[in-house]
C-alpha cells in the first residue's frame, strides 16, 4: 500500500477523495516534530511554526494555528489554508508567518517547511547580521543537506533583517531565496532559522543539521585563545 | 461542558460548592509544570515554588508545601492559602516565599506565579545586579510576553537584592512592581525568576520566554571578540 | 505502616528480620536515583558510584558494584558490605571506592552517599586545584544545604589531589572532614563530587545544589568581560 | 542459557545456524544505542553510524544502512556485509563509512565500533588538527578506556583530516591505529569520533567517555582568565 504522506507531496496537485487523511497524517507527523524540537528548547515559549505541503500549485498547506506550545500539538490544532491564507479547515488562526511558509513552498517546491527559534540561531543571527549572512565551510554536516556531496561544500545562510509585517518581509524572503538559489534555509535576525525539504523527513533533518552548524559556530567563538 | 481551570480563573472570588474540583485541577496542573521545568534544570535542588490564584479578592493560592522535589509533586502535596499566609487545605508549611506570590497576585491580578531557580537567571542577575534589572531588546521572543506586539520592545527585568526576611522584601517586591507596571517578570539576585500571566499556561510560557532570554544574553557575552 | 526506608536509617544498627526488604528498597531507590544522574550527563561512561547504610555503627552499605552502567542499575546489582568491605550480600565487586563511602558514613553518621562526576565539577575542581577548594557564597541555593538557612552562608568545597590508592586516600577524605567539621561534600580532582545526606532524598538533593552551583560558577567564569 | 550477544563475539567465525539471532540481536541492540546518542545530540541530522562484528576472520558486521534517523532506528534497517562491503542480509546502501568499520574490526579485533558526531568533538577537532591529535591526561574518566588503571594514563587521540575517498581514508585509518597501538578512538577533523571495543557495551562506554573528556577540554578552554 502507498505511503498517504510519500504520495501527497508527489501528485499533490490534487486535493480531494483522501485528502482528509492526508492532512491528518501531515498534521499528525508535524506534531511529533514539534514535541522533539520542543525537548531540546528549539521551540519555547510558543515560538517556532510547522507547514507541510498538501498541494504546491496552487499552495495549500497544513499548518500550525498560531499560539500554541509546540511541545504539546495535537492534530486537530493544525489548519489548511491556501495561497492567500484563507483557512479551509479548522478552527483558529493561522501562524502569523504563515506568508513566510507560502512563499517558501512557492520558490523551492518544498513539501515541508519548519521554522525553530533556538538560543544558537539568536546568537549567532545577532553577531553576523551586518554582514548580511553566515558561511558554513569544512564541516563534515553540511553533507547532510540536500544535494550536497561533499565537506567541502561553501553554504551561505543569509539573514534577513526581523519584522513584524509580514507582506514586505515575505517579498524579502522572496528577493533572497531568488538571489540564494542554493540556500538551504535563512535566518531572520534575533529570531530563527527557516528550512525546509522535499517532506518533513528532510526539512527536519535540515533543522537538525542547521541547528548543530550554529552550535558548532557559536561554541567555537567562545574559546578566547589559540591552541 | 466549561473548563474547570478557566473559570476558576474567571470568577475566582466564588469559592465554594465545586471548589475542590478547581483546587484538584489546578495543583495537577502545576505539578506537571513542575515536571517540565525539573526535566529543563529550572528547578533543582527543591528550589522553586508555584500558585494558582483561586481568588483574587480577597487572595486565595493552590501553593507548593516548602521544601519538595519539583520533579516529583503530587498534587496532594499543594496548600490552599489565604492572603494572610494561613493553610486553608492540605498539610504542610507552604513555600517561604508565599508572601511574594500573594504579592504578585494583589498586584498584577495575576491568575499564576511561577518562580524557577536556573543557573542562567543566577549568572545573569549577579552581572547585572549593579544596574538594578537588564534591558532585554530587539528580540522576537519578547513577543510572547502578554500584550507585546514587536520585537522592538524593550522590556525591563528588575532586580532585587536578595534576602531571608520575607515581610521586607514582599514590601519591596510590592514597590517594584508599582515602579514598573508594565515588567512581566523580576529577579531576585542570584536566586531567580519570578513571572506570572493570567493563567498557569500563560505564567508557564512567561518562564520559557524569560529563561530563554537569559539564557542567550549570557550566551551572547561569551563571545569573546567581534566577527 | 512504617516506611522501611526511613526506619532503615532511624534504627539502622538492627539488621535482621525484614534486612531482605529494607536492602531491597534501599537499591531500588538508588537505582531510580543512578537513572536520573545518568540522563543529565553526571555519572557517564559508568562513572560515579551510591550507597546508602543499612547500618552505621558497624557500618553496612548497600552500594553499586563496580563497573556498571549507572543508567541501567538494577536492585539485584547492589551488594551489601561490611565495614571492611567484605561483601555480604550478591555478587560483584564493589566500587573502587568504597572505603571512601564507608570512611563518610562513619565521619558524617550518613544515611546514603552519592558521588558523580560532571563535566562541570572535572572543570572546576581543576582550575581550583591549587587553592585546595572552593569557596560558594552570596548564592540562593546554598539553603538547599542541611541546615543552612540564609543565601549569606559560606560553603568552603574541599579539593582533594586524585589518587587510586583508596587506603591513603580515604585517610585524607577521613581528616579532610573532620578539619571542615561543616563541609557538606568534596571534590575529587578532576574526578568528581562526593556528597552525602541524612537519607538518599537528601543526598541527592545535595548532589543537586552542588552540580547546579558549580554550573553556575564556571559559567560565571566564561563571561569575558565586564558589564 | 548462554547470551546470544556475548557467544556472538566470542565464536565469531561460526556464521551459521542460530545467525539469524545474533544478527537480530546485534541489531537491536545498536538500534537502542542509537535512541541513546540521539538523545544526547550526538548525531543529529542522520549523522553517525554504527557496526557490530558478527565474525572478525573473514570479518563480516550489522550495520546501518546510510542515510537513516539514528533516533529511530529499525532492526530491520541493519545490514549485514562482508569484508568487500557486499551486503550478504537486508536492503539498502550501507553507511558511506563502512571501510572504516571493516579497517577498525581488522586492525583492532573489535567487536563493535561506534561513530558519534557531537558538536564538541567537531570543535576540538578544528581546534587541534594541526597538531595531528590531542592529548588527554589527567583525568579520572579515562580509567573507563579498556586496559587503563590510573589518571595518570596519557591518552593520545590521533586527528585525521576528514576526506569523501573512502578507499584513501580506510588506508590512512589503517595506518594511524598501525602507528598508535594504544589509542582508543580517533577523530576525524570536524566530522566526528570512532571509537571501538570488545562488544557493545564497552564500545558504548568509550563513547561516553570521550564525549565527555572532549566537552570537558573545550569548556575548560572556554574560562578566558585564570583564577
Amino acid at each position: 500500500m502507498q505511503n498517504p504522506l510519500r504520495s501527497s507531496i508527489q501528485d499533490a496537485t490534487s486535493v480531494s477523495g483522501d485528502g482528509d487523511a492526508r492532512f491528518r497524517a501531515l498534521a499528525a507527523e508535524l506534531a511529533e516534530v514539534g514535541k522533539g524540537f520542543y525537548a531540546r528548547n528549539w521551540v519555547l515559549g510558543t515560538s517556532g511554526n510547522f507547514s507541510a505541503a498538501l498541494s504546491k500549485d496552487p499552495v495549500r498547506l497544513a499548518i500550525t494555528a498560531t499560539g500554541l506550545d509546540k511541545g504539546r500539538l495535537r492534530p486537530e490544532q493544525f489548519l489548511e489554508i491556501d495561497e492567500k491564507e484563507t483557512v479551509i479547515r479548522g478552527t483558529g488562526k493561522p501562524s502569523a508567518e504563515t506568508l513566510l511558509h507560502i512563499e517558501i513552498v512557492r520558490e523551492r517546491k518544498a513539501g515541508a517547511v519548519l521554522h525553530t527559534h533556538s538560543v544558537w540561531s539568536t546568537v549567532l543571527s545577532g553577531l553576523y547580521a551586518a554582514k548580511g549572512g553566515v558561511l558554513m565551510e569544512g564541516l563534515e554536516m553540511l553533507k547532510g543537506l540536500a544535494g550536497v556531496q561533499t565537506h567541502e561544500h561553501r553554504e551561505w545562510l543569509p539573514i534577513i533583517p526581523n519584522s513584524q509585517y509580514m507582506a514586505p518581509l515575505a517579498r524579502v524572503v522572496s528577493e533572497t531565496l531568488k538571489q540564494h538559489p542554493d540556500a538551504h534555509g535563512f535566518l531572520l535576525r534575533e529570531h530563527g532559522l527557516y528550512t525546509w525539504g522535499a517532506d518533513i523527513d528532510e526539512a527536519r533533518r535540515h533543522i537538525e543539521i542547521f541547528e548543530f552548524l550554529m552550535e558548532t559556530m557559536v561554541r567555537r567563538m567562545n574559546v578566547p585563545h589559540a591552541i
